[in-house]
């Protein structure tokens, strides 16, 4: 195939070879499609990009024209709504992602957004610095997840866009292309392609290579693309997925500095009721305060984490925090089993739903810890999968730092003695035995394997910008107050650093 | 248990006794709250409402400690949002249902919303008309569909309103739920209790039947409504379903006046290839012109649905259409097999899922239509159900209508011999052949069926406001121009009648 292709680059086929040629890489592009949609397991994320006149256009409606549209969807965005604004930058790029087996399209997509932020100085070099690695590490994770990403960026010269913007005003079909905006990106070429060019050296990976292309000669781009895409779809379906190991190996694991334990927790500490019911007024009082300042309800959100051994109090202690909430300020989301939609997106997809807009609060019941927790110990997930999540879930909780959204992950810790108390209160407590499974025995069987997965989610993810709050829980009026004494001080030291 | 929670509200009950009843209840209510969500069909949705003061909030707080947290979710909405604003006022109510098997609790909702619009006088009667009637027949889907509808209206007096903000404010947890809003909301006491009771005896309905209650007292009228929802969770689990058999029962289908058919269309339209080109290439500098112009992008959204015979050109004619638009723009939506989602909520959700904002095109290939088509024809929809469907469809448009959404809804005919010349035409192209299944051919040898049914929707849905292009679509070159013809001048008819 790429020989018939390279004769027709090169301009060495007839007419009648050319139409021959190009069926058959049609039809094996559609296959290759097919094929991958049968198989359900494999999203496809293809990035098209390049400057105004590039063809980025007419390459897309021909991928439209040959693959099947049932299996597709092509994404080009706009300036961000308030909605997608009161996010991080890629959660709507996050939202739109094809599902196994599907195809997404992306014209400029994150690239184009950073490139023409940066060149209209929205952003800075060091905020462009900081989308680049978001960028390398949202796309890492889609292809440790399995996802083939294409990239093609059509680079095109100066006066060949000067030749292109003229050549589509003269077209009635295409002149709508062209408008005022067109020919001020061309006034800002050189601003543009320099920083394209350093946003797509930055970004090339082993996982996710960029293609570059010549621009501003739709056919020939679009037939070399094609021939690219067929490429490695085909690897893909013989099986080899190079890029997907070389996403998927574990980085380096580097312990936090002094990252707390279990051991040594002093789970005797009690508070007496009278000093709990103080203390828990006082406390849900300055909550309500803080998040209805005005400031905080601009500028913040909050993500408030429960992880904890089973019955360590969890439900109880996020009861005592909404209960100084306005309900319409506050989410609570059980993290469950998945759903089939979540189920065909990268594992950490169903979380970046659920972010709450700024003056919101959205906390989890079990969050995206259950990687490292459950799902190793259960042994769901494979051992490189769990071991690059910590670095996923830094990376996830960084980001989320980084547009104003204030973390507090609390691990409510009790012991074995404590534990099966409460396990024999509930299974004797008509309300709450529904509470108890026969999953949770199971856990218990596997207290130390669990003991060691904790500790291991300490030393690896108690950050400074991220820090654990283990909460002493035997006691659970002393855990309340702990808690939301701890999510207090967390609101107000990120609206004091002004962070 | 009625009689036994009697006694509590008529204070005959002891503290002892009183005790005893209180968890028997909760007991109770956990357990059918449990039943329902094994089930897995049936979704709860519970609305509270009621002026500052009443004791909404402290109600909720007991349901959220009674009930099993995992399975239901508290929702309380603020002012809409851009992303809101730009979509019908049911959209986001919509989007926040809960699942079968879940519960869903909204504090206020579309009816505070609607009320509170109107006493700001932020709408007019016309308008809280039209939220009525929106609120009526949203229920009525939800419940025909399997819901469970509990409506509780907790009506305070003037006085009692004042006693409870100031007990409110002397209480340091609760005092932050007293503001300036609330006291401006206790001078406005007599317009909002007018205006909500002639909200509530308006969507009083067999399937979504209001609860009054009186307000200011939260103890007592938690009790009662708990003792409320109990009764009618026992109902439905007990295979009581009179409320969603009244909401199943279509409504007399009135046929539209001097519908279209598919009898005396002139198939043989036809359109030579010079004159395509240069019609098409018109049209669809027009279109792209007319999605440009700012007023649309400001306050208009187009939804084009694409029905017609399999091999009927749908596809082709939407490459036509989307040639002319930037792919910001607009989506395709390919409606395939619903996921696991999309099952667990009404038939229409999945539609209202995919709106667009202002100033975007969503475009069906298929659609709702697919109730009263294959639906019926194959029998995946009980009669009754497919039936109700004509009229549900209708809201729906007639809500996207009022929201600016311009409809455009088009049926590609050809004739069973031209189907058949595609289908060999189809199983002798290679990248076609895939298009071509069993099913096709099944549904070929039920030509006469889905004829009588497309005439039924052409019958019951080919309304005035939102009227069917029927497209002679056996030479493709005329069905293409004709479709953005048409197309155009939908545009074009809405923005010139401003509405």
């Amino acid at each position: 195939m790429q020989k018939r292709i390279n004769r027709l680059l090169e301009g060495q086929a007839d007419k009648k070879e050319r139409k021959k040629t190009l069926q058959e890489l049609r039809l094996k592009l559609l296959r290759s499609q097919l094929a991958l949609s049968e198989a359900a397991e494999t999203p496809v994320v293809i990035m098209v990009t390049g400057q105004v006149g590039s063809g980025r256009g007419e390459t897309v409606n021909l991928l439209n024209k040959w693959l099947e549209n049932r299996g597709m969807e092509t994404h080009a965005f706009g300036p961000p709504s308030d909605e997608e604004r009161a996010r991080p930058p890629m959660w709507r790029y996050w939202l739109s992602l094809p599902p196994a087996g599907r195809i997404g399209i992306y014209v400029n997509g994150w690239y184009g957004e950073a490139v023409i932020d940066r060149v209209q100085g929205r952003i800075g070099e060091h905020v462009l610095a900081t989308r680049i690695e978001e960028t390398r590490e949202f796309e890492k994770t889609l292809a440790a997840e399995g996802a083939l990403i294409l990239k093609f960026w059509y680079r095109i010269s100066h006066d060949r866009q000067a030749e292109r913007l003229h050549e589509l005003e003269s077209d009635p079909v295409n002149r709508w292309r062209v408008n005022e905006l067109s020919w001020l990106r061309h006034e800002q070429f050189d601003a543009i392609d320099e920083t394209a060019r350093r946003v797509v050296e930055a970004t090339d990976s082993a996982w996710a290579p960029w293609h570059v292309l010549e621009g501003g000669h739709p056919e020939r781009q679009t037939l070399q693309t094609a021939a690219i895409i067929l490429d490695r779809m085909q690897d893909r379906l013989k099986g080899r997925r190079e890029e997907v190991e070389s996403a998927r190996t574990p980085p380096k694991r580097r312990p936090v500095p002094q990252p707390q334990t279990l051991q040594g927790l002093d789970l005797t500490r009690s508070m007496d009721k009278a000093e709990y019911k103080e203390e828990l007024t006082h406390w849900q009082d300055r909550l309500s305060q803080l998040v209805r300042d005005p400031v905080f309800r601009r500028d913040y959100a909050v993500v408030a984490v429960f992880e904890g051994h089973d019955a360590a109090g969890k439900g109880g202690s996020i009861h005592r925090v909404t209960a100084a909430l306005d309900a319409r300020h506050y989410r609570v989301i059980s993290v469950a089993a998945p759903t089939d939609e979540e189920r065909a997106q990268p594992w950490i997809w169903r979380f970046w739903r659920q972010l709450p807009p700024h003056g919101r609060m959205t906390i989890f019941d079990r969050s995206w810890y259950g990687r490292v927790l459950v799902e190793r110990v259960e042994g769901f997930a494979e051992k490189t999968d769990w071991q690059r999540a910590y670095a996923e879930i830094n990376h996830f909780e960084q980001t989320l730092l980084k547009s104003n959204i204030i973390l507090a992950k609390f691990w409510l810790a009790i012991d074995a003695d404590e534990q099966l108390a409460r396990f024999q209160a509930r299974s004797e407590t008509p309300w709450k035995e529904h509470k108890l499974t026969d999953e949770d025995w199971r856990n218990r069987e596997r207290w130390d394997d669990y003991q060691a997965a904790i500790n291991d989610m300490l030393r690896y993810t108690d950050t400074t910008a991220a820090p654990w709050n283990v909460v002493e829980a035997n006691d659970k009026r002393y855990a309340r107050v702990k808690v939301i004494k701890r999510l207090c001080a967390a609101i107000e030291g990120a609206m004091e650093s002004g962070g």
